[in-house]
């Protein structure tokens, strides 16, 4: 009863209300959305996702509709755990990271959704079951948002209950990096958690200076200083500096992860479930920051990561990004008391309004 | 005049002459062959080209027509250094590896072929120009081969004029290994190059017992042992047997052969520019190789490998793999005095022959 009879792939392009920019990335002005349905012979669905930044949206579809589909018909959706690490080597020589992270991650989604909606228990019941409400803050994509708009939207940010808030660095100088984290920490007072993100656009001893100017403004951490490859690089930052760091949206493989908790010093881990191998790797990853002794923190995808980060013994914050893809669902994020609620409904509890869906990505293909 | 004006992707699947098998990736049938051609406004061309063992092809074909190719067009050809820079930070949310290395590949190539044809160079100039010519060994797929058919087959690589060869291992029984390298070094006498290869099908402990079990019969290198992530697990397999160790088939970015080069003790590397970067990325593992003195060598497409390798001050072998894309260009792989010989015509010198191709192609898919 339980054995796959569809893999369905499809991708939107669902446009930002304006224009959001990174150290890194430069100009976001939509992103991509993809979504797997599994369908099983009792005629069962499950639906799982992921998403860019606006690039790679064609070729994790390829994927999933060329080499996955293929392989995953007519297995037994049961063992959830088994068919990830079989679609890990079944694509293993292209893959190891990149677009078949993101591939197996939207299946691997749709699959525990089918496993929730078939027993009847939410995420963060099957996830650990720790809670069900976790810390949340609001991750703007701000670098471009001139002074007066960055604290508008931190105002904004404060108004729907948020008491974290994490702003882009990354100006062309260091000076105008410390007079915006200085006003904004003037804004939100000492009580309000304050992040900063810098993209990896800092070379090592860039970060070290950047870290150290900013060491007055009681950062709770400062994210992705240099590019995620340079673990020993991350690791000299921390001991240089004493900032906490993060990081692990970039971090595509178990091994990856390995590394970084073994190198890189880190106080706090953010693998995000929709590129480093779904609910399934998500919850290796957690299980590896327990040994390590760090909380475990989240990326992008609030909807469902609210159910992960609240069911570990060691939660972190769930970043509120951005691409607010809770906004194309049945139950965009709740927050309640400063706290993001995950939903109690039977499988992932996160339900796409497909009809909205399709018009955005129709509006953004006109 | 190097205006880039057009970017075309093809995917082939080419039918493989009978069923090779190796340890990790069990049966192949056939080989995917994904090309990209780029076009300048004064009509000139130049063709890459990337394969796959049959899965993420159609992935590829979808990154290079839909990410890369609008990201290049108009676009300057001339530098194809900053181009290659410019892609990896285009699609590095979805990359660092997998896909996107491939992709990122079959581009480069075709602009090396461009600008050999401009200049009127041939790649192995081009490449360093210390020589045009380079060791070369046989590899085969043929760990499901029985005893007599394997040692067949290797009286045909000597027959072909080739003075060094390679096996799969990994079967069930460590003593089966054994045998068959065994009877292999009986045949082929002390003289001829031999090594293996697991596709790293082993533990670390597993390896360390096989490279033990090996050492009376002069291996060249053990290739793959165990998991290319592990680079500190090839360490301790060199460390405690001294066995010497290859790979690089499976590193996708200068940072994963960085760590390959400080931690895995290796005694040859072995990138492929199908899949590390095209021919930037592959110049870029070669001037790693001497830093850290170890001789370069490559993993399949021995028809451009040959100008690659054949170029370094410190070459090694190319593998001449049992993937025989060579058969679909105008010049299969030459070899003279157990010497592979480069091309010297301008550009890659490769030049596929898109009627076998397609004719190949037609064949598999009816
Ligand atoms: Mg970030
Ligand atoms: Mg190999």
């Amino acid at each position: 009863m339980t054995k796959i009879t569809g893999v369905k792939a499809r991708l939107f392009n669902v446009p930002l209300a304006e224009v959001l920019s990174d150290a890194k990335h430069g100009d976001h002005t939509h992103f991509e959305l993809i979504t797997a349905t599994v369908t099983l012979e009792d005629g069962s669905e499950g639906t799982g996702y992921s998403y860019t930044g606006g690039r790679g949206g064609q070729a994790i579809t390829a994927m999933i509709t060329h080499d996955l589909a293929p392989f995953l018909l007519g297995r037994d959706a049961e063992d959830v755990e088994a068919l990830y690490e079989a679609m890990q080597w079944h694509v293993h020589y292209v893959a190891r990271g990149g677009i078949a992270s993101f591939a197996i991650s939207a299946v691997d989604i749709a699959l525990w959704d089918l496993r929730g909606r078939r027993s009847g228990q939410p995420l963060w019941k099957m996830a650990g079951g720790a809670a069900s409400r976790c810390r949340a803050y609001a991750g703007g994509i701000d670098l471009n948002f001139p002074l007066p708009k960055l604290l508008d939207s931190i105002r904004g940010y404060l108004a729907r209950g948020f008491n974290g808030v994490k702003i882009k660095i990354g100006q062309p100088e260091l000076a105008e990096d410390v007079a915006r984290i200085k006003a904004v920490r003037e804004l939100i007072g000492p009580d309000v958690a304050f992040m900063v993100d810098a993209n990896y656009a800092m070379s090592v001893e860039q970060a070290i200076e950047a870290a150290r100017a900013f060491e007055p403004f009681d950062l709770t951490w400062f994210e992705e200083p240099t590019i995620p490859d340079d673990y020993k690089g991350y690791g000299r930052i921390a001991e240089e500096t004493g900032m906490p760091l993060a990081m692990g949206e970039n971090l595509h493989t178990i091994h990856e992860f390995e590394y970084a908790f073994e190198d890189a010093r880190l106080a706090f881990i953010q693998p995000d479930a929709s590129n480093c191998g779904g609910i399934t790797g998500w919850l290796q990853v957690a299980e590896l920051s327990r040994k390590h002794g760090l909380p475990v923190c989240s990326h992008g995808m609030q909807e469902l990561h609210v159910s992960l980060v609240a069911a570990q013994p060691n939660p972190g914050w769930i970043e509120v990004h951005s691409f607010p893809i809770d906004e194309y669902t049945r139950r965009p994020l709740v927050v309640e008391d400063h706290l993001a609620v995950a939903p109690d409904t039977p499988g992932t509890g996160v339900e796409f309004d497909w009809d909205k869906l399709n018009a955005a990505h129709e509006d953004m293909n006109r």
